[in-house]
């Protein structure tokens, strides 16, 4: 019974549920992997459709099939006329994740695999999906702010396109190799909570739409995807870098967090925090607006500092903490963090539903039904005595 | 390590996550018990809207009570014009759970508690959704057909108004009551995949309806509620009471399952499932062809005798079994069966729901997040190297 206690409602903390050939993630070392390479390196020498390719079909790619998979995914950056015909009923305050959760499951209509069982189809609508959720998000930002769809562009690398087709213009180099890089860092983390969720319907033998769908409603929630949201929401309260310590001291004194500090698996810096900052410190310099990464920054110095003197823990930054002034200073819309993160987590998501459909035969994947402890009562004047509705 | 092996990719089977006052599943007795009350007693004696009451409220209403909640329930059975809108958007050969899971999402754009946290709202939120989902699903039969939306009547009961707003007639009370009663058995079953999947996902706050939305998902899985639908294709491959017994042997011959015989849990009958059955023989008299229950029914027998002869394994009917035939002659389209299934669990999910989110403060929710074991490659000449593209 002690034993049991311990792991009742924590969230499956500390819990090993399965196997994965995708991705590492050592919170000790703070070192992440995909499919045995350092996420640094793919960030720094890699392009986003080399690292869908990665996790999707489990290497990376050569030139020429490279040149295929950027056609490939190209070729499939359109959406049905009726999924922009189902956009324009919903209300223009419509959260944005619940729309790409609801598009994610519209789009299976039109997906001719959708009751094909095959890794193969697996793979084609895997693709399907990291094309079109750009795509889809990009058409709810010009039709919530009532401007026309854009048309993509196939000269376009992946995170250019979706740059162009959000705001209308080809974003320059930098930019776009800004998005990129941010497209890698976000793409895969093992077993969250959303890449969960995603497995959990597919061990169902749910379609791949379902099953991703559900991981999107996962990472729209605070405490996932939604945290980027709450930084900048944070660095907006704060205002100037002079407002930092008084802020982080009133935030800890009404018992409150401070996000994007502190992860639940790393016990040093995220290594792709490292990466972000100096990206969010050359696009905030690049807007004139330096407040937000300098306010980020002392956020990060403070914060430490001031969590270690009261509270003797060590708290880290992670990935949400400079992705939010990055996005801001790119002119991201605060409420599209969360969607732009999916917009890269899609290839995790959907490398995670093929390991969970087609897992070698030595692992034997089911579907999900863990036990539960029954606490409640059992009712009635004897045991589950049905009281009748006038007796009540 | 080897205690460790056993645990993985295999579903959670065995391993206890939560504590929970919703249900209780005694599989080796057959014993199903909402909020400590026997499923029988309650299929027998009391209301869906009744059941839904004591999974929402934790407790069965008073007669009082139970007008109001009935009152509640009619004034929220209605969707928005725009989502009648957005449906005519989607092709008519659309999977209906694909409808219900995007159509959840785009519910939660009109819902004016929809960024509120309290367990206020969560209530109010979780009687919406009960009341919308046979609306919501209605409509779209009467759309996919090329028919008129029925408009809602207040002054019937959930089941036979969602009958209603399916066929455009009103229900006769048998058949009425034999929805009820389908609906009180299907509703809430413990950590099966689906609410496992509503949790999981309110366990990173998301809201109620990206929650319940990811658990239609899971749901429409043909391991979970897709089942019913693989009855009923399985008695119509049948056809006659004379081709069971050599349809099972070929069937076991083959290495395929008999659907609807066998659960995860029960290790006797479901106790629902001796409910359905007498439901099942009647409606299949009542439109004169009594042959799916008599299929079932020899299916049923047999199924269990040659699979005790040929693996010496005992095999039990399941809820899936008899509600395929009970659902078919009540004139419910094969593909429906399981957005049945999810207009009665819906009550289970939302009770699910409001329990992660306020769970006693003895216990502290946690977002989900278990471990894997990475057992994939450290890639490159040496460890996590990265190959240049040129080089691959």
């Amino acid at each position: 019974m002690e034993e049991q206690q311990k792991i009742l409602n924590t969230g499956l903390r500390g819990v090993t549920i399965a196997s994965t050939r995708i991705s590492d993630v050592d919170g000790n070392a703070g070192r992440l992997i995909y499919r045995g390479y350092l996420v640094q390196d793919l960030a720094d020498r890699a392009s986003f459709e080399e690292v869908a390719h990665l996790l999707i079909y489990e290497r990376l790619p050569g030139e020429k099939e490279l040149e295929q998979f950027r056609s490939r995914l190209a070729a499939e950056r359109h959406i049905p006329d009726e999924m922009v015909a189902a956009l324009k009923t919903r209300p223009s305050g419509a959260l944005p994740m619940d729309i790409l959760q609801a598009g994610v499951c519209m789009l299976a209509d039109h997906d001719p695999d959708i009751r094909e069982q095959s890794r193969e189809a697996s793979d084609r609508m895997a693709v399907r999906l990291i094309a079109k959720f750009p795509v889809l998000l990009a058409a709810w930002e010009r039709v919530r702010t009532g401007k026309p769809v854009v048309s993509p562009r196939t000269d376009l690398g992946h995170a250019a396109n979706f740059l162009y087709m959000m705001g209308g213009e080809e974003p320059d180099d930098e930019i776009a190799h800004f998005m990129d890089v941010a497209l890698i860092l976000h793409a895969e983390h093992s077993f969250n909570a959303s890449t969960f969720s995603a497995r959990g319907v597919a061990s169902t033998r749910a379609h791949m739409y379902a099953s991703v769908s559900a991981a999107v409603g996962s990472l729209s929630g605070d405490l996932h995807g939604g945290a980027n949201v709450r930084v900048m929401q944070m660095l907006e309260r704060i205002g100037s870098v002079d407002a930092v310590e008084q802020y982080v001291n009133d935030e800890l004194d009404a018992g409150r967090v401070l996000f994007g500090l502190g992860h639940a698996v790393y016990k040093t810096d995220d290594p792709r925090a490292h990466i972000l900052a100096p990206m969010s410190e050359k696009m905030c310099t690049r807007i004139g607006e330096p407040q937000w990464h300098a306010i980020s920054k002392k956020l990060e110095h403070k914060g430490k500092e001031i969590f270690k003197q009261r509270k003797g823990i060590d708290i880290y930054t992670n990935v949400d903490f400079y992705s939010a002034s990055l996005y801001y200073a790119m002119g991201i819309p605060i409420d599209f963090f969360t969607p732009v993160f999916a917009v890269s987590r899609v290839a995790g998501w959907t490398a995670h539903v093929i390991e969970e459909q087609f897992a070698g035969a030595a692992q034997k994947p089911a579907l999900y039904r863990p036990e539960s402890d029954y606490i409640g009562d059992y009712c009635g004047p004897e045991e589950c005595t049905f009281v009748p509705l006038k007796e009540r």
